[in-house]
């Protein structure tokens, strides 16, 4: 046990095309660093936060850290105090896992903090506590790839059943963040109840196309998988410009392109950096005709997870 | 160019309880044989049917064999005269993809005799043709395992997008054949016209699964992804005992079980040859108690498809 452990948690995107609702990866960067302290009475205290994006509250109950933290002292009976400073590097309601990140950084610095020696996917049900905390479901398509790094698989919910997949190497992801914000209640509800199950069908197709596209790191066949008849359709409706964007991507040299997570940000998948930064800079030009302003954000697809940092 | 030549095409496994309409798997055994020879003049001869199953019609138009060999002379502008002999060793009607050995291996003898030199996957197209004169849509889930072996996916019907799998060594299929009819036509009209979201990402979930441990050999993972919950929770109804046949695998240590292609067939996997003779024996007493007798088949997994026999 040391007095301070600092912990990064990456930016993931969820459905990734193919996946809606079971598919995610992890990022190289941006990412959430939560650094933990011992503090000598019990409870969590949270500091202003700090980083490009810190308008979070510090009431531990409302913020996915403190409740991550909270629900893992409470599966070890512990009373432990606990200082964390988080430094927020992941945009907030943009649809790159924010609320997942600080979750997994955090219990990944008090586990290393207090010695519990927790497998990283044995911190994850912690991690869900805080989504439900955040979105009212316990989603796992964020928590899962920023924990363990690389592509995720929730093979199921209930009970929780989270398979890490073959990672290619040098796959680039081209992440463009526009300046506007989409609820993810809305992003729900924009989404039928029922689908025809020739489109469920056509969707198994495309994600199992894109798993053994992964296994081979046949990126064309990747590329050919990476098409979503079920979320897209729907949820393209509220980002404006996402065709555009989509297109870019595509005549840009893109293996795809699509809705990070529930949008709004977009993401791209390219086979090299090259590629990766041209796409990007014609992704946030159709944005921007479409009078949307943006971040960019280019980096690889890490096979590493949260991690704790010296 | 030989005057004979002998082709065999594997019987298969089409949908394979996680991949409803995208997923199949070749057999080693059983499998239809088809001899093709030279005739002078041109058209297609059959002569009457031999083997195990042989009350298949010999006009070639109404003979999945001869269509399929006729879609192929049609695609070389070649008028050949062709004399066929077919060795039924697939049950026809019994969801064992009778229909698309036939016409797997009559193309694969055709290619060889008259020296075309095309691809296995090449020849799918004629298949195909063949598939949709018997059951009114071009169904590749046979076809294609029958043609290339091992586990294939049907990422794409239009464009025809064939992805071959990897394949666990020793895995076993149990394939027990109950002596009942169902059409095709009830079996699809069983299924709703649309399912509920959620059961669209469930299934998502277990076909990625299901891919995934084919990739990584993972038998437990395998396993946990068997399940189908589109298509048999309907279709089960069509076969008496269905429930108590699907038990009796799982207890027996199948990793899992269901529907072979539309039933009446039910399939089992087993991770070895010992564990499939018991299971098969347990899925034949739980047909007998619902007054149904039946044949049964063991085999390996085939990783090989469609060939040309000495």
């Amino acid at each position: 046990m040391s007095d301070s452990v600092k912990a990064f948690a990456p930016a993931t995107v969820a459905n990734a095309v193919s996946g809606f609702d079971v598919l995610g990866f992890a990022l190289r960067e941006p990412g959430d660093t939560v650094i933990c302290k011992l503090m000598s009475e019990p409870g969590i205290r949270i500091a202003p936060l700090t980083g490009a994006y810190s308008s979070l509250p510090v009431d531990p109950k409302l913020n996915t850290a403190g409740v991550a933290v909270q629900s893992l002292l409470d599966a070890h009976h512990l009373e432990t105090g606990i200082d964390m400073e988080i430094i927020k590097g992941v945009p907030m309601v943009g649809g790159m896992g924010s609320s997942a990140s600080s979750g997994v950084a955090a219990v990944v610095a008090v586990n290393a903090l207090l010695g519990l020696d927790q497998a990283l996917i044995d911190l994850l049900p912690h991690v869900l506590e805080s989504e439900r905390s955040a979105t009212g479901v316990p989603h796992a398509d964020n928590a899962a790839p920023s924990l363990l790094g690389g592509f995720t698989l929730v093979r199921s919910v209930d009970p929780i059943d989270i398979v890490p997949l073959a990672t290619p190497d040098n796959l680039i992801c081209v992440l463009v963040h526009p300046h506007m914000h989409i609820k993810t209640k809305d992003a729900r509800e924009i989404l039928p109840k029922n689908v025809p199950l020739t489109k469920a069908t056509e969707q198994m197709g495309h994600i199992a196309g894109f798993v053994s596209g992964l296994y081979s790191s046949d990126l064309n066949l990747i590329s050919r998988a990476m098409v979503d008849v079920l979320a897209e359709p729907h949820r393209g409706a509220l980002i404006p410009g996402y065709d555009a964007v989509r297109d870019a991507a595509r005549a840009g040299g893109a293996l795809g392109c699509g809705i990070s997570g529930s949008g709004p940000s977009m993401f791209a998948l390219c086979s090299s950096e090259e590629v990766a930064k041209g796409v990007g800079e014609k992704m946030q030009k159709a944005f921007s005709s479409a009078n949307l302003s943006s971040d960019l954000f280019v980096s690889e697809i890490s096979q590493q997870g949260a991690h704790v940092q010296d």
